[in-house]
């Protein structure tokens, strides 16, 4: 039995803190309700059981709110990359949603035959805004006061935030929204030789994030088109059937190749054999890419070396969307019951379901089982409603929270301390003593 | 010498992943740099000394980035308002900043000519947007599909969230922003009486907010206009030379009246005497309004009470602006060497002083020191710049951390584990023995 009980990490009273409210809740208490429907016109399947759950709510297509339950989720991821951007020396800070025409004539991006995804504003005085899709301009920009020599370098600096993309069509749930939380790191370094070995560091660093999420086994890092400075960009692809993008991946050696540069000359660059490859659809859950100096030439950001000597300054950039990266869990990881989070970004780890809690040794039993667990700083669920055990099983189920703790009147049978748990994904469970929990 | 050391929370692994980095940092790696002047257009003082000393950027009137050191500061005031919320049952979710017309033209304010302060911008098909100035409206709309019965009340939900207001000027600096950071709080009740316990509770928890940033003695609870539903609002009032409101001030009664509404018959309301006021600059760090049904009527927010009997929902905002927060706390409490931050919200709660660190004996001390104090949990920034006592200490004094903890020769001939330390505030400083630091 001992394997139904995972190893999950203890919450402390800062953590609660990070999560915005108690590491406990009571079902009863929680405002959001779950549905049997979502809405008519949500078609994605990553929205409709954040819907249904109460993760989410859905404001126009592609712009959604993000309810207790879902904020929970998206807080846990975001600590997840925070810690992986920290980890390769990414300092964070946050940059804004108006954008100034000038600096985005610097690249050529300001105009929509450009760019086709710009939402523009004006103020007061009649002057046009935009609202940042991406931020290179706006952090080289920036940087450039700070950077000047090579003392100011290798320099890492990201930012969690939300962006803003007026996509034509927004069909696709969290996966493509059109107001959307995004981590966009930016490197600065002063070779291509120093930005190789930062790129190979957070190739690991991004696996990391796809794996502490629970999707790395069909994530694949795929080659995709470069650009003036690059030959190829790289991509973070997780096969799924929600995927917008096509990938033709060699499984044996976890690399693929996006359609768009698919061709006989590539993939002989690479070493693949069109005959080793499969075709898949996926979702590009990231992206990194070598910019050379495209973005710090126009703005002047140079630094002077240990001669003296003036040196164009070597970017790149690295994208994670975050709500994306929410929604595509709930793609790849859902089952015909609901949803299914890893651990690790599950909104609980324990869901205590009550059954029959009219009955006073039912009810005493289970608020000492969610004493202890709170104690031990375990976050719960606890099922207090006064609803059938097929509604709290199936509710159970769609939310996915990863084990389930189940108490009624059966369980008092089995004697002290006895508790009947559910796993999740695999449906297996049984009895056990809770303090294998409280222990583990 | 012992009420050099002041308590300060221990910081934990979690609450470093709040934060974003590790608690401590040398001042080397840090990608900003002080200055001495600030922008020639930036004429607000909190915005002035905040871009000299490396915590905001800005990237046009009224909007400004947030460095590393500016983000800290962000942090932890989210971090205490998020408590404070809590504790009187907040629960919390993020809504949109994109807004559609047909939830605006409910109450009748989507028309620029009823507020003046719309970004608005337009979807691919020419439909027109807004940028979210405030959230009631789409929050009532959202709560619809989940209170339906006295059992749902009461609810109380808030966000902290960017918001846009098109400010004809923005002046001000942070205090008035064209993207700014606010915390809303919405509360939802049955009954006026049941709205006003909570009115009573919410107002403690404002001033517990501001008490812990440091401004709660400058901080008065002011009379303002109300509307339909109530005979005033109130407001949370900072007296300050850079603020925009004028209120008349009750010292001893620590009650003041916005000029808006000032008149004998408002006075005699209130049991205020006209001899017993001062006229004072004030900056408005908070409001709490009772809305009535003004939202939820129109959007037919009603619920069934224990008889069957449909009512109307009462409904109150309650606003913190956080980014004015961090403003008008640089406003008050700077003096003419920089700003001086409270202990909770400081970005680091030690500054660490090397003199002279070429010499291997200062170094090895100094090292010592910033590992003890790490391992202890507590943040520090570590200065190791080779740069003159001079420049440290008016860089630290810009910086305004609480606490600079110096070492130099001349500490050395003071003893074994012997330090110097400076109150930044009082600038009392003296020698004591670290382990007074590290067992405080």
């Amino acid at each position: 039995m001992t394997t139904l009980v995972k190893s999950v990490q203890r919450l402390t009273f800062e953590h609660k803190l990070v999560l915005g409210y108690d590491t406990t809740m009571r079902f009863s208490q929680l405002f959001t309700k779950t549905r049997h429907e979502a809405p008519k016109d949500e078609v994605s399947k990553n929205a409709q059981l954040l819907i249904r759950g109460g993760f989410i709510h859905k404001e126009m297509a592609g712009v959604y709110s993000y309810l207790p339950l879902g904020l929970r989720v998206l807080k846990k991821i975001k600590i997840i990359i925070r810690e992986e951007m920290n980890a390769v020396g990414g300092q964070e800070l946050i940059l804004t949603a108006l954008q100034e025409q000038k600096i985005w004539e610097k690249v050529g991006r300001w105009d929509d035959e450009k760019v086709d995804v710009w939402f523009k504003t004006k103020l007061k005085n009649n002057v046009e805004l935009g609202l940042g899709f991406t931020h290179d301009e706006q952090l080289v920009n920036l940087l450039t006061e700070y950077i000047s020599s090579y003392r100011d370098l290798p320099l890492y600096v990201y930012q969690i935030q939300t962006k803003f993309r007026n996509e034509l069509r927004a069909k696709s749930g969290i996966v493509r929204g059109r107001e959307f939380v995004m981590k966009d790191l930016y490197s600065f370094n002063r070779t291509e030789e120093e930005q190789d070995e930062f790129y190979e560091k957070i190739k690991v660093s991004y696996m990391n994030v796809f794996s502490r999420c629970g999707i790395a086994d069909r994530t694949y890092f795929t080659f995709s088109s470069g650009g003036t400075f690059s030959q190829y960009s790289n991509e973070f692809q997780t096969i799924s059937d929600a995927g917008e993008d096509i990938i033709y991946l060699d499984a044996n050696k976890r690399i693929a190749v996006n359609r768009e540069i698919m061709d006989d000359k590539v993939l002989s660059d690479l070493g693949l054999r069109k005959e080793d490859l499969t075709e898949e659809k996926a979702i590009e859950v990231g992206n990194i890419f070598k910019q050379g100096t495209k973005f710090t030439d126009p703005f002047s950001m140079s630094y002077k070396d240990e001669q003296g000597e003036k040196k164009s300054v070597v970017m790149g950039g690295y994208g994670i969307g975050v709500t994306r990266l929410m929604g595509t869990v709930v793609e790849v990881l859902s089952d015909e019951r609901g949803i299914v989070w890893p651990v690790e970004i599950a909104p609980f780890q324990y869901h205590l379901i009550e059954l029959g809690g009219a009955n006073p040794s039912v009810r005493e039993r289970v608020l000492a089982t969610y004493q202890a667990l709170t104690e031990q700083g375990f976050e719960v669920l606890y099922d207090d409603r006064d609803e059938s055990a097929g509604v709290k099983f199936a509710d159970a189920d769609l939310l996915g929270i990863p084990t389930q703790i189940i108490i009624g009147e059966k369980t008092l049978d089995e004697g002290d301390g006895i508790v009947e748990v559910k796993d999740r994904k695999s449906g297996e469970g049984g009895y056990i003593n809770i303090q294998e929990i409280l222990q583990s």
